[in-house]
């Protein structure tokens, strides 16, 4: 089969390897549309310990199921699929406590983790766990299916948020995270959503996700923010960013009392306004990937609740894979959501 | 009256002041017993903005009534008393949503805040709104009392913490907010409770304050933890300290999904393993002052829930405040609480 290779930093490479075998309760997948992650990104350019190359990545995806492995029912040769790529070992602490996205022994289909390296979909093919298969139905598009993934991680992240119903809620970062951040706060009740970003037309696109305002960040966000809230400061500050202007702003802004979400993180380490933050009585509640979220957030997409398509601004073909990504890692492109296909 | 005053850095004089006259719902309180906080050290060595000269510290305190101010009924001169000290505005948005304890426009008896000073009871006599007023049951003493405001801190980060039965906890610091702290999670069922602290008769305290376990941070601290929960870690670190080494390696022994309790925060700012502690999708809560848990507090007391007692470790007379704050400040004591007295 044809696969996107990374072979190592600013290196991919659209080449023949063998097609993967289904093994025993696993499925072979026809990939037909894989999105580009941040992280995917950050690996090509060289800054991530989860891709190490040789790495076929991608862990954003839908297809069809091409081959049942040994003891799969259930599932049919043809079905529209989405897939979990999370496999964690279900048999550790963490996991017995419903906690499997922080299993230390998991592996994710894409990326290099300490159990080992797991290929993805960028390629023609992709093996996975029977038990990982979600049925995809035709009112939903592949390509919205493969935004499915990144969407468990705002969901996710929402959902910790605690009850939302009428309140004030910031948003720093509108790339897709924060995006479907917005979509997500605002399927959840929120009463203003202000999306702050140093790009405007993410901040554009923020307000056509359902964010009710938008300030870029080289204005005064206390003061906006402040003022917004008529004095009292934002109830929960989602931050998609994980850098430090974003956690010391948010920190800033939240009210007494309030919720940090910590969903981004950029920076390895920040040095925060620790004394604030207590005298503030914040909560700074860290977000980790996704348990039951990918099939809840599919299932959004099912409901009407999102519109996770309007996010698109791109689709190539993989076989243009490699020269996408050098686009991409070079920064010239205003895109918000590439989508890879095997039309 | 005689007054223990504040008049500047290292500067404490016990002299002459006039008695305060109790106003239009207020009382007047002889004041009993009263205890020296870390934060009154802070201040009389020059180093808080929440102790500007001249000021008569002491917010953890006990007395008896000596007379009320027009208005005031329910209680009589005589009456044993302990006060709460937060005297919030009750009208602000913080107030009105039950976090009175991050009231940006309270007085707190002993400190100067932003809406002002507001002398405390390091003196004879110290006024009071009777609101504040909690009646005192002949079986808990006076020295007991003027323990309830710091154990209140404890209380209500413990309250933070969420279900404790069963859960493994550690405690950052075995000072009185640890030890109260430790005492705390222990009512609350924690099943094992490790003190970690750099001074030896602090942790052996910490044992007698119900930790099952005591170990100096000059060792392992993460690979004795980890042996101690099975390679788990810690459900919830409760960090008294709030300083790099406490908070980071609180993130280290926290186990994923765990809680790191931010109590202390001796250093303003705090550079933090920010990425680690999203990937283990950790909740780090401040808790800050209290708005119930003085009157939960000294019901526990009263209930023989908690023996505070045991942490008293000198007790003088006020007349000799000034000597024993520069003693406390040289740092020469091994002193854990010291009361004041009016006997």
């Amino acid at each position: 089969m044809k696969a996107l290779v990374y072979h190592g930093p600013r290196d991919m490479r659209y080449e023949d390897v063998e097609t993967p075998k289904p093994k025993k309760g696993e499925v072979l997948v026809k990939v037909k549309s894989v999105s580009i992650c941040g992280s995917d990104l950050s690996g090509y350019k060289g800054g991530s310990a989860m891709r190490v190359a040789p790495l076929i990545m991608g862990h954003e995806f839908s297809g069809e199921i091409a081959r049942l492995g040994e003891g799969v029912s259930g599932m049919k040769v043809g079905d529209r699929v989405g897939v979990v790529t999370n496999l964690y070992c279900g048999t550790c602490q963490d996991c017995k406590d419903g906690l499997q996205n922080v299993c230390d022994n998991r592996f994710i289909i894409g990326t290099t983790m300490k159990a080992g390296g797991y290929n993805g979909a960028m390629a023609d093919y992709v093996v996975a766990p029977a038990v990982k298969i979600m049925p995809l139905p035709d009112s939903v598009s592949f390509d919205e299916c493969a935004l499915v993934e990144p969407l468990s991680i705002s969901l996710r992240a929402t959902k910790h948020a605690g009850e939302l119903k009428g309140k004030n809620v910031a948003v720093f970062g509108a790339g897709p995270i924060g995006l479907m951040g917005v979509m997500c706060l605002k399927s959840f009740g929120a009463k203003r959503i202000i999306a702050i970003d140093i790009v405007e037309n993410r901040l554009k696109m923020a307000l056509q996700c359902g964010a009710t305002d938008a300030i870029n960040s080289n204005e005064d966000v206390l003061a906006i923010t402040r003022k917004m809230t008529d004095g009292v400061g934002l109830d929960v500050v989602f931050d998609a960013a994980g850098v430090p202007a974003t956690v010391n702003t948010g920190i800033e802004i939240a009210r007494n009392g309030g919720t940090l979400l910590m969903v981004g993180m950029a920076s390895p380490k920040i040095e925060i306004e620790y004394k604030h933050a207590v005298c503030k009585e914040l909560r700074l509640q860290a977000s980790y990937m996704y348990t039951a979220e990918m099939r809840e957030g599919l299932q959004m997409i099912v409901d009407g609740k999102l519109n996770v398509r309007q996010m698109i601004t791109s689709r190539y073909p993989i076989s243009e894979g490699a020269r996408i990504f050098e686009e991409l890692a070079s920064g010239k492109t205003s895109d918000i959501k590439v989508i890879l296909a095997n039309d």
